[in-house]
């Protein structure tokens, strides 16, 4: 994993994934105390940064082996990335999600072209359907973050926003990253490592699921406790990977442990005063940006808004909740 | 009023205003019937197109005009696009607010460096304040549309949509546009007849505010009966402008008229696909381009969404409405 993959899959994902511009609010650089810039994935293509790694390990796949297919293990926005970025590079894809998956997930992947294989995550092993799918059909598996070309294509995130800093004559800040599995935030890190050294990357997480901020702090793979009981779901995993926790550990840290309230209330904020639809798990960066102030250092600080895909409940809620 | 007004308010604008994106879904694509595209103002600073015409106001003034300040009347867009372009140009701006205007936007326009000067609806004539203190003060004014370098700011939107569709090889396209006063329409009128000569633009206006699309019927100014009434706030005007009007004669049309329930609708579908947050009249062209399929010919629509100021409430109601 090295930097020349990242900006390969740069070159790869020129005019097929979105540039993302960078915005700003003088209402949250006042609530952040300095200025703050905000990387909108969400307004990525589905709307999430999934799509960039999707479309990284497809692209740089052989002919052949694309033509055979690609398998992603998911029920949220890595399995729309895959999907989506395999519909347009005209190859299979194959998602497995559990039979209780919310419809609307579902069909928003089959709609983007990939068949759904559904199990019973009661009786069911995904891993041995996975397995049979692969052996039976040739399909890639495309893991979801520890994976090199995956984290290549996350970090060419990183390298937009090494490019939009230098426009900005920032040449110091803290870059703040919604850290699940860590394949955004190492990505990250490796391009402003070499790209923009001034900048600093920063995990967030959701407090009582921030293995990565202890992992730093232990200086080994910790896991968290459980993987759901929190609004973050798109950034809850198990613990970081072999491939992203070394990279994570030599470029960033400390990590920032934000509440749920503070994702909802930062999710309000930029309706706001951005006009982004942000996911809980997508708005804990900004959520570190605006609450955390005194964990950070610098004058400058970029947060990364993950994803935005959100159902309308759950963003009514933040509303009635921080709206006004 | 000419393409070289538009031009030189690009230079102007330059590192000043933002390059919004070309956005664009799948999902969308499908229920319009053609490939659509989604030009979304509401990411411009102070979360619509306005800021573009305040900006081209404020830098054509000279030095000396510039720094007695800037007057507007509105409690809507205008005024903050206005009180923002003369704050970062370190200009006085009075914006001229009826008392009964939501709290909201008398605090958001004093917080981005204006001077709120309420009068009373029933009692008070806005104009008569406004002479005044441009007399005693030496303020200038500021129209909402029909005001040469006004329009050239709003048209700057127009090169934009020009370069981003020749990038993407379109030469042929409707770009449907949000139109009140006609401001941002003949704007970007001018800026394609000049630079994407394939592309028309097409005014959308909320039903029963539907004066320029008659207008354009008749060949005259008609006006709309009212000035309430209608969710889409953000682009009920009374009429065209007189430089506004002849501009759209010649470039513009059919218009298109859209009921408040597409509105809704498309603003839950902006919602959902594109994570961008649009206000009822911002919304307008993208549900003349999702709903009125028929009123087009072009393989290819692009739609304005010319703002994203929607209080939490409707936005809650769009999404109860149109959210699953």
């Amino acid at each position: 994993m090295n930097i020349e993959m990242i900006e390969a899959a740069a070159t790869r994902l020129e005019g097929h994934a979105r540039k993302t511009p960078l915005l700003a609010s003088p209402f949250l650089d006042e609530i952040a105390g300095r200025r703050l810039f905000v990387k909108p994935e969400c307004l990525q293509h589905t709307g999430s940064f999934k799509f960039r790694g999707g479309w990284a390990a497809l692209s740089a796949m052989d002919a052949e082996t694309r033509a055979k297919g690609v398998l992603a293990f998911s029920s949220g926005n890595h399995a729309q990335g895959v999907a989506y970025a395999a519909k347009r590079h005209g190859a299979p894809a194959v998602i497995i999600m559990p039979a209780d998956a919310p419809q609307l997930k579902i069909d928003n992947t089959r709609a983007l072209g990939a068949e759904v294989v559904l199990y019973d995550r009661q009786n069911e092993s995904r891993e041995e359907i996975g397995d049979r799918l692969q052996a039976e059909r040739g399909l890639t598996l495309v893991k979801p973050y520890d994976e090199p070309e995956v984290i290549a294509g996350q970090g060419t995130c990183g390298l937009e926003i090494a490019a939009q800093a230098a426009e900005l004559g920032i040449t110091e800040a803290e870059v703040v990253v919604c850290c699940g599995g860590g394949g955004l935030t190492s990505g990250i890190a490796l391009a402003l490592e070499n790209h923009a050294s001034g900048l600093k990357v920063r995990p967030a997480e959701p407090e009582g699921f921030d293995d990565v901020k202890r992992s730093l702090e232990s200086g080994r793979i910790e896991k968290n406790p459980a993987m759901g009981g929190n609004i973050c779901d798109a950034i809850l995993t198990p613990a970081a990977g072999d491939i992203t926790f070394p990279i994570m550990k030599r470029l960033c840290g400390p990590g920032i442990a934000v509440s749920e309230d503070e994702c909802l209330q930062a999710m309000a904020l930029a309706f706001l005063r951005l006009k982004l639809v942000v996911e809980p798990g997508g708005a804990a960066a900004l959520a570190a940006a605006l609450f955390h102030g005194k964990e950070l250092q610098s004058d400058t600080v970029i947060a990364t808004i993950s994803g935005g895909n959100v159902d309308p409940e759950m963003f009514t809620r933040a509303l009635q909740a921080y709206g006004t």
